[in-house]
């Protein structure tokens, strides 16, 4: 492709409020079940991608360079491979993470729907944003959900083939939702999302009620996003992630994300909601707790949460 | 009945391996699965009982008088309602623990127990321990596995009467099995267990595999017991607490005991097997962990967890 020098792309970080555990296809990602989230406005991922004389690829994140064997880099050359125009073809990757240094957001579904949207930039492909989710999705599954602001909502799908598994924008703007990043461990996770829900569909025999479960929950968290009901969207989003925590916990042998902290942060939330404040929890597969509330509510949840990174996901 | 005057019984407290969380039979306590507990030995109560003149019950726990409306005074006087000879016959009850106070072991279980032996030798039945388990469950569920020492398993039975509802004593001696009680909160729980369990049956889908799971698990259980594999006991029994724990954190809206000092325990006892000890936890419904230990890691136990109760079940 002559002439073709670089590409650039950005996403948004997501945090789901209906979750996405389990695939029904490792290859391509795709999940058992849909999912919902809630995009991060300006905190996510910038990419920077470029063909190199190689002899490898060369990753770098926040401007260090990335050793080969690590993670990320292992993970964006597999992805890579898969638009080679030719073996032995190597891009340069610069990734910046524009979520705060370790503040529990998963890095990886804006990085790989940011890779995505470099990529479609360097080829020039065009691509609609439903095919930019197809494609983010392939890298990470929670990137699917990455190409948008907003609300977003994840199709499971049911072809064989994915192409019918793709997120897109659920039309609602909700200016006053905040949500608040509590970190209480930076270290790496124990044990990855994508080996902990391969484990979660072999060994948990709950698993087979969790796609009614989130059907059940989908249905309630979009009639809360559509009736503009904080209340009906911080209950289902609090109890669908502890639905996902109980499923782990329910795995053999048990997957059990949560620190002392983890479980103090959860009362501290249902204390401040005895008082009256319209406060709600969500977690992803980790430790780390996100707070959901309204911008009415921000100072009271500070004063109760000194540590809070607050985002504004409509701004 | 002219010339009684008055019956006594004991019985031990129990904790159960593998658990009982679902009625199929409010009632009369009938339980939707079997489980399997451990008898603690001299831990457990005493029941006086005898006639009086009323004008009401008068139930007394460790020589101090309950007042009528307490939790404990409501259900005794209510189980005794089921023999009364007649209408306004009332009864002194005189219970004492010999579970140290407050260390978080259950004593309904083991006083609903002794209550049952206590109405039997005061009328001077004859009951079989089988029919004492019947009768005992009538008041607590758990009451039916504290007619017997040891291992002791509670059939769940099909029959709409309970009549082969009640509890056995599993063959086997295991004198080197100790459990430690960390008592971590004494408080009163936020629900109990009858509330949150009726909560689960109906609120919570994954209960639809909470009875395979449970079959499961009796049958791990059981061969580890004749296998005296006591790593495979200790597995069986951590991730059935865990997976009860995760069944109450599914419902709606989720039940949640475990408080931060729970999961600093858990982590704790999993930071000891990664060193090599051989130790397992399990939990009833509430915040307090239990420890499974051999009797040959008692001193090491000990310096981990120094305010340890230490239980022989076979001493």
């Amino acid at each position: 492709m002559p002439g073709v020098t670089h590409g650039v792309g950005r996403a948004p970080a997501n945090i789901a409020l209906v979750k996405y555990w389990g695939k029904r296809d490792e290859e391509l990602n795709l999940p058992v079940t849909g999912s919902l989230s809630i995009s991060l406005g300006r905190l996510g991922s910038a990419v920077e991608l470029k063909p190199t004389g190689g002899p490898t690829d060369a990753v770098w994140l926040n401007s260090a360079p990335l050793p080969l064997n690590s993670a990320f880099a292992k993970r964006a050359s597999a992805y890579l491979d898969l638009f080679r125009p030719t073996p032995g073809h190597w891009y340069e990757v610069q990734a910046r993470n524009t979520v705060p240094t370790a503040a529990g957001f998963a890095s990886s579904a804006s990085g790989f729907a940011a890779l995505a949207r470099a990529l479609d930039d360097l080829y020039g492909w065009g691509l609609s944003t439903r095919e930019l989710s197809i494609l983010a999705r392939l890298g990470s599954g929670s990137a699917a959900r990455s190409l948008e602001h907003g609300f977003v909502e994840w199709q499971a799908g049911s072809e064989p083939d994915g192409m019918d598994c793709f997120a897109e924008r659920v039309a609602a703007e909700w200016p006053a939702l905040r949500v608040g990043a509590l970190v209480l461990c930076s270290d790496e996770k124990p044990i990855g999302s994508r080996e902990g829900m391969k484990r979660s569909v072999e060994t948990c025999g709950f698993y087979r009620e969790w796609p009614g479960r989130v059907a059940e929950d989908l249905a309630l968290l979009k009639r809360a996003i559509a009736e503009k009901d904080f209340a009906a969207l911080g209950a289902v989003a609090e109890a669908n992630a502890l639905a996902m925590h109980a499923l782990m916990a329910a795995t053999r042998p048990p997957i059990v994300y949560a620190l002392p902290e983890t479980v103090a942060a959860m009362r501290a939330v249902w204390a401040a909601r005895e008082e009256g404040l319209g406060l709600w929890f969500t977690m992803d597969a980790g430790p780390n707790v996100k707070l959901l509330f309204d911008a009415q509510d921000e100072a009271a949840v500070r004063a109760r949460f000194p540590a809070v990174q607050v985002v504004a996901p409509f701004a």
